[in-house]
């Protein structure tokens, strides 16, 4: 520990009690690696502040000597945003004893609560209220919610209630300097100049803390059915879309998967079995819900909307979840692709991209196709969430496997897969962020941006103690 | 002119033409001024580009030289946010010529519009395409959607729809370097870090200049009803909105008044009459709309949920639009009263604030007896948009009446009325931003906050050329 953290891990402890600060390996060992064990850092101790003020005083004494801190929530990102640099200099910050729902306001369809709050606890206790927190994604049992705010996180339902930026009414905050930015009044109007409630959603823990939020409810899913489609491709799969949307605003979730990620999720994935019974090149599953009893039944609005559709052959193959379990089954095979294909195809370089909606067929198709001819042996293809124009595009190593393929060539993929996205009009990161794993291809293709993101941290936290090293 | 300011006309004449410049005081001289006459400001010129090139040439050339610029759409203000300074240093730069709706996409119902482009003309357009852009107020005529980007405005359909905020996509701007933000990629995810385009929104052209944005658009309204209630007190309407809103979520607008404001309104406005035979307290004005020809009429809603409440006395009595000419008639009550309240009660201080909704009732009448107290012969009231907790409180001179009582008093009734929005936990300005008007107010109120906002301004304006003396 340098004397700097050492006086600061001391000054905490005779201020907040000795549990403020966790300094034994084994406590601090687990946090210092991303989920996915891509990223490995070094870190003395980990501070776990139980309340804003002591969040705030944490900031306010580590300002002076310059000490980092590296915020973090459930230690989920894909990025390697919450990991500790490898030279030691950050204190790990953790909001996990930060987990307090604060108020739930049934009437106003508000709750507020801590950063530490996971989200599948957040789920349950306004469930318990008779409301529904929309967001959800595979990590939900350890994503926190000051993560997913600092992330901007999107998820599988993003096509009706947009990403977390959407769903966030207020945030309460430390600021760099020590001061708390109080944003949870609960004003539905307020302008008194910039928002820094929106400055500091998706902005990775770099210009401040997020100790709390106040975040919109939508009713109860009073019932919800599940169709798993087979098609010919993701531009039929993108005008099934289409045409439900047409017929109704009920269409929550549309996620596309192809042929072979199905398959390896039925073979490496326990318990799952394929919900059609002849096979097709690509797969999409629709989530319509109803948020009350006298609404058309979901899997009736599902089986009336598509039945044309099977007809004219835009679909080739339907089947409607009969229960809420056979809809669990079928999100079970979406939420395991990842583990899937690691298990399945081995090293593959993940590309979280988007490009505008209607583009996203043709750009499947053809960046498949240049990486393939630029990487022979290699197999491209994606999966997700395409009615959001955001897929998962993976390069799996094919015959060019080997021990250390992703370190001979991921980067050169990486570039190329960027390159092709920012020719299209997109951006290399559409819900996972920057972190450290993508802060030098933003700065390659985005100077511009990058220069007035550095201003504004810069303003905010001139000492740099703010997650250094990620995003910018 | 200073030579600065000759310098960068001429060269933007070099490049752009004559008519990129106006120099003609008679040209200049309206722009000098605010709509409502309280603030006049000088300025030798106005620059007028055509075109996203043209603007970024001029803040280009502006700032190494620092010539500051004020930029203008419709001149709407109501904080004194598009009046040059006194002292002449500043350029107007007018973004009346960039005006073309650049796109609209019906499928994806998106409309990119430049910054002159005025309201009511997007209205128009996007209808004619068989869309709607839902924000709306008073000043549609003339504002611009540079300026509604600019100020985060609100308006009547906030209630269902959000202010700006929640209805602006992407922003293109010129930020102060001279350099293109492009955020009208369309998108739906991109985490990319800090939202330059959330940064921009409110932002009061002092972070640079929005030269055009893409907007989201809702259905078109297909039948409309308007019922105007007679109310006992703005309790009673909060309770009646919260009933309203318990049975449907199609209330688009609830907006309250008091009694004089009202008989103010009949007295000076041409061609208005009077909505119920007898008088009340307060007066509710509630929208309902449906947007499919299948939904049930909006009267009939309207009708069928006052019905109990008219019952129980909690409405004391109710008109429900029989015509759209009617519906009209009841708005344009409501669209004048800041026009009647000049011509009935002469001088008045204004103040556009808000507080929790559930508190408003409650501030009303606590803030209106304080500030009688303080000032005796005056008298207080509100109107607004009640449910988003924003009212547009008035304090009249009454009694005190003179031909300087606002210069004499109204900083110290100003400042009594923000201490008193303050210690509710509101906000000092609601709607209309903060301009010049309510600068030391803020700074007054909210130091923190100001020192933040500050630091933001100078990094990414670090020679103080975009709209100086605004904000912060």
């Amino acid at each position: 520990m340098t004397p700097a953290q050492q006086s600061l891990v001391e000054q905490l402890r005779a201020r907040f009690g000795e549990r403020i600060a966790l300094t034994e390996p084994s406590d601090v060992e687990p946090w210092l690696t991303d989920w996915r064990g891509r990223w490995h850092g070094q870190s003395p101790a980990i501070l776990q502040p139980r309340s804003t003020d002591e969040a705030a005083a944490i900031v306010g004494l580590a300002g002076e000597p310059g000490v980092p801190l590296v915020p973090q929530g459930g230690n989920t990102s894909m990025v390697g945003g919450a990991t500790p640099a490898a030279d030691g200099t950050a204190l790990i910050l953790s909001l996990r004893r930060m987990n307090r729902i604060r108020s739930i306001d049934r009437a106003g369809r508000r709750v507020v609560a801590e950063a530490g709050v996971i989200l599948q606890a957040l789920h349950e206790a306004v469930l318990a209220q008779g409301l529904r927190f929309p967001l959800t994604l595979g990590a939900r049992g350890s994503a926190t919610i000051g993560g997913l705010i600092s992330t901007n996180a999107g998820g599988t339902q993003v096509l009706r209630f947009g990403p977390m930026r959407a769903l966030v009414d207020g945030i309460e905050a430390v600021l760099p300097d020590g001061t708390i930015h109080d944003g949870l009044s609960g004003l539905k109007k307020d302008n008194r100049g910039y928002s820094l409630d929106q400055l500091l959603v998706g902005a990775e823990g770099t210009l401040g803390i997020v100790t709390a939020a106040r975040l919109k409810l939508v009713p109860p899913i009073h019932s919800r059915a599940v169709a798993w489609l087979g098609l010919a491709s993701p531009q039929q799969a993108l005008d099934t879309l289409r045409a439900l949307e047409a017929g109704t605003d009920r269409i929550e979730g549309f996620e596309i998967l192809p042929r072979e990620s199905l398959e390896a999720a039925l073979k490496h994935i326990p318990g799952t079995r394929a919900p059609l019974d002849t096979p097709h090149d690509w797969h999409a599953l629709v989530e319509a819900t109803a948020d009350r009893a006298d609404a058309e039944p979901p899997a009736d609005l599902l089986a009336r909307l598509l039945a044309p559709l099977i007809e004219r052959r835009l679909v080739e193959d339907a089947v409607i979840s009969a229960s809420e379990a056979q809809a669990e089954a079928f999100w079970r095979i979406r939420d395991s692709l990842s583990e899937a294909e690691r298990a399945a195809f081995g090293p593959a370089t993940q590309h979280d991209i988007s490009v505008p909606v209607d583009a996203m067929p043709r750009f499947m198709a053809e960046a498949a196709a240049e990486v393939e001819r630029a990487f022979p042996g290699t197999s491209a293809s994606g999966f997700g969430h395409l009615g959001d124009g955001n897929i998962h595009f993976h390069v799996r190593a094919g015959s060019r496997r080997g021990p250390d393929w992703l370190e001979r060539e991921g980067e050169a993929v990486q570039r190329l897969v960027d390159d092709l996205v920012a020719a299209a009009g997109g951006s290399i990161s559409a819900e996972h962020g920057i972190g450290v794993m993508k802060k030098d291809e933003l700065e390659r293709l985005s100077p511009d941006r990058v220069r007035q993101l550095r201003a504004i941290k810069a303003a905010l936290d001139p000492n740099g103690i703010m997650n250094p090293g990620k995003l910018v």
